[in-house]
């Protein structure tokens, strides 16, 4: 290893430390970030200057209190310069959100559109049109996006999106397809980039694909409740699920884990789009159970449920049953601390949870001491898009230097 | 922090880096372990003679290969002295093996009982009785037992088994009923301990007691084929599952998870001990299978199974399709690697495998890329009395100073 590896690698371990440590303890002193993180002062200046520099964090004026000797100029996380963008292709919606450094959340537009009905290169390019509206908003709020990060419905390997059946879409390069979403704008020409500069030869991927269920798992843990262990139920066209154990999403062996929507229910029940039958999704997916309510949307449905509809309700006593044999099955595998119930599940918590709460605990309480707490999410059908966002954060968090060699986020022009 | 303790701590991690890059790189010399992990060689030397002392590594004479400089003496973990006790209770035996520090398996008992005849306080009188022959066998082999696990089938919390509905026991505190099992002979009396002494003060557990699907999957990953990443599952009296990723056990949130036996088969099946109805206990425990093929014992069912007998291959093949049925929400939950058929499961494997692989193939297939591979353990019904001894080693081997202060494992007399 040359001595200039080796001086480039402690650099990026102690600017990812000393970012850490503002976000954790800001506002906070030099000199106390010296004494927490055991650098010299002399390193904590200059790593706090190049952090300046690059808009990752700001000086506040005011100082921690309780801390010893002269009171310092203190430094927090800056939200005024970096930011995140976070889509989602759904199969009835496409929607994003800008989230920054500090995981405020600065702007979300939604848009109806049935998904199905396109091919996924149309649906792509309303995906690009709605991110392009999105950079352009952030822009003029003083922000620059880092990065984004697109949440599907169905199991995601390295920007490939094998097989998303409630979108109809086999094989999907959604990385290929949307590469030119956040690139910048040309440079001047001058011979091009010179194949030494680091930027131009490892640029980082500016767009990651992920799973909808564990994004949205990532949103309740980031923009939620603040509970670090629980199972995120997200129900819409299907039903997944993110477990997230002690602050960590667990994603299994190929990062398919969670596929809540294909727990078998009753193993001779309707046949399911996934090949197989009786799965929860044929009972509790968002079509099966406005189907059996006989309503056209969420919003009618609750609508009839707030009305006393026969129909309605009977529709969800059965979707709630079936989710409840489901997470039996779930608790029995996992052991979650908490179960959340998001995406369309939130707003129809108060007629679905009884159901839900009954058959889990028929079937549980014999055997465990306690029965998982069941609560709706917040962030309902937001969830996926804001996890998406905050993974962009949380990267650049943990991995300054990687954001930085991508060129950083230099003021806006 | 006083410059003592500092100190100490100091010592002992680095008395851990050295004994784990003994066991990582071993046979090496003290001056290439100096090298690997930048101590100085005085500092090196040191410490590797107080692991020579507790009998910890040996010289082995044999520098490993292609190392640079002058030849010296190699050291090796050492399976001469330390040694863990591995114990059982199951439903119908007990079992008990002596491992040692390099894993290498070094006694074995097994004893059939019907532990559901006993009550728990008969039945750990048992378990007492086969761990003091166990401890007197390996001491005539020069071994010191070191520490000791319980499996147990049933969700246990520090040492309290809440319920093992198979054992018919409840709230049963193992822990305090086993505490004198492994305490050594009574010193000769001196006044007795000095309250100054940190051995006499904080005695570390001699005993854990752990749940036995556990510990099986723990002994499948480090006795077993050298996999990383596969769901284990203990076919018993109960039938349990513990998932290993990357080398490492899932628990859950309370340490319940991967309770298979308890995944809905069929919601409106027969009743089981839990509480609920149409458990895959029900349909592949070992006695429904048994008491569908009109066996006595799984011996029994072999023969009839190797004779081509009609019921005992009907009784297969349900057993077999419930476990496909099963397998497949756990696999939408968990995405394995690999599923191991371990416990009653691994006799039976040539008969039980072909319907698990049919119903989780059909159900799979259309939605992954890839079914997981289904194989069967080796271990068998040793896996979890193997897992618990190889616990302890592998605590000791992550923390040999708390095992020093223990009074670490002096040469028997």
């Amino acid at each position: 290893m040359t001595q200039a590896v080796r001086h480039d690698s402690m650099r990026a371990r102690n600017l990812g430390v000393v970012l850490a440590e503002v976000r954790r303890s800001g506002p906070v002193t030099r000199a106390a970030l010296a004494e927490i993180t055991g650098l010299t002062k002399t390193t904590v200046s200059k790593l706090v200057a190049d952090l300046l520099e690059a808009g990752m964090v700001a000086e506040t004026g005011a100082a921690s209190r309780g801390e010893r000797g002269r009171p310092g100029t203190a430094l927090a996380l800056s939200g005024e310069r970096v930011a995140a963008l976070g889509l989602e292709v759904n199969v009835d919606y496409l929607s994003a959100c800008v989230v920054d450094l500090t995981l405020s959340v600065r702007l979300r537009r939604t848009q109806a559109v049935d998904n199905r009905a396109a091919s996924p290169v149309e649906t792509l390019d309303n995906v690009r049109r709605l991110a392009r509206e999105a950079v352009d908003e952030a822009r003029s709020l003083g922000l620059v996006i880092a990065g984004s990060t697109l949440a599907v419905p169905g199991p995601v390997d390295d920007g490939l999106v094998h097989s998303a059946p409630n979108l109809g879409w086999r094989d999907v390069r959604v990385g290929d397809l949307l590469d030119d979403l956040l690139a910048p704008p040309a440079p001047p020409v001058r011979g091009g980039p010179s194949p030494q500069d680091p930027a131009a030869t490892a640029p980082p991927p500016l767009l990651t694909v992920d799973n909808e269920a564990n994004l949205a798992a990532l949103g309740e843990l980031w923009f939620g409740s603040g509970r670090r262990d629980f199972l995120h139920v997200s129900g819409e066209i299907g039903v997944g699920a993110g477990l997230v154990v002690d602050g960590a999403l667990f994603r299994g062996a190929h990062g398919l884990a969670g596929e809540l929507g294909h727990v078998i229910v009753s193993p001779d029940g309707p046949p399911c789009r996934c090949g197989g039958r009786g799965c929860l999704e044929q009972y509790a997916g968002q079509e099966a159970l406005l189907r059996a309510a006989g309503a056209g949307t969420v919003e009618e449905l609750v609508g009839r449920l707030r009305g006393g509809d026969i129909a309605a309700l009977a529709a969800c006593e059965r979707a709630g049953h079936a989710l409840g044999l489901a997470l039996t099955s779930a608790v029995h595998l996992f052991d979650p601390g908490t179960i959340v119930l998001g995406g369309v599940f939130a707003p129809l918590f108060p007629w679905i949870s009884g159901p839900v709460r009954e058959t889990t605990a028929a079937r549980l309480t014999a055997i465990r001491d306690a029965v998982p707490e069941l609560a709706v999410s917040r962030l309902g059908a937001d969830a996926a898009t804001l996890g998406a966002a905050g993974q962009v954060i949380h990267r650049i968090v943990a991995d300054p230097v990687a954001h930085l060699a991508a060129g950083g986020a230099p003021a806006p022009r």
